[in-house]
């Protein structure tokens, strides 16, 4: 990643891609976030995970959604910040212990406000992927983004 | 709360509400949460949040997420747990650093599959509200619901 100049609605164009870096997983990390915000036994226990809708241990989906917002807080660099309007998830397959994730995102559309002519909503959709490149998170998210400040 | 037996298909009825118990934030939570996950001035820092779209310092939408899945594991006593296979998320206003959450959910569309007849989707709207019942963030959730093993 090359550091890169913060970005406003004027800078932004439909198509854009923002790959991010690379975020690497082990069970400490998912089962500590497990215990703190999704204590079910498929996110916390190896042996119990076994006869469960996920045949094995995972990580709670909540988990890959905070680790994707860290990526992208590095890999999409808006001037006034990412603020989410409204977002869609889905996690076509699980997060595993040891998956090696990162994220791409891509600009889908982007609305100038009409009634606050110093911003608008810009559509991103954000795959997170693991190290054998399948989607384990699409996120489409609707964000609130400045006009660069005059 | 009282316990509560754990729910399947067969027991979901459209409109059931099921309210959750409370979870009292502060900012050494909210603080945490966002050097971890989303590490930006509005998130982290009271005097750098003043100038910004939030007007002070908020947790982080993905913080509140986590606290409402925390919340719902137990007030949604599912049988096989609470697997979301999709979900859409608002934050209609912040969730600050001294709110008390809870979440109420609501049934609000029962599914059962046509192709796995031991299981159907289930549309849970789940408010998350603070101490003056003000909604901090609406989650509609498609869940993958078991029926009663046999």
């Amino acid at each position: 990643m090359t550091q890169q100049e913060p970005l406003y609605l004027d800078d932004l164009v439909v198509g854009a891609e923002y790959p991010s870096a690379e975020h690497r997983l082990d069970a400490g990390q998912t089962v500590a976030f497990a215990r703190e915000f999704d204590p079910q036994p498929f996110h916390l226990d190896a042996q119990a995970a076994k006869g469960t809708f996920f045949h094995g241990l995972a990580a709670s989906g909540w988990h890959t959604a905070a680790i994707t917002m860290r990526l992208l807080v590095d890999s999409v660099p808006l001037g006034n910040g990412i603020i989410g309007a409204g977002i869609e998830l889905q996690w076509p397959r699980p997060t595993r212990p040891d998956d090696t994730l990162h994220v791409v995102s891509k600009i889908v559309e982007i609305t100038p406000s009409r009634s606050k002519p110093d911003r608008g909503i810009v559509t991103v959709e954000s795959l997170t992927l693991n190290q054998q490149g399948e989607t384990c998170q699409r996120l489409v998210a609707k964000l609130v983004v400045m006009r660069r400040p005059g």
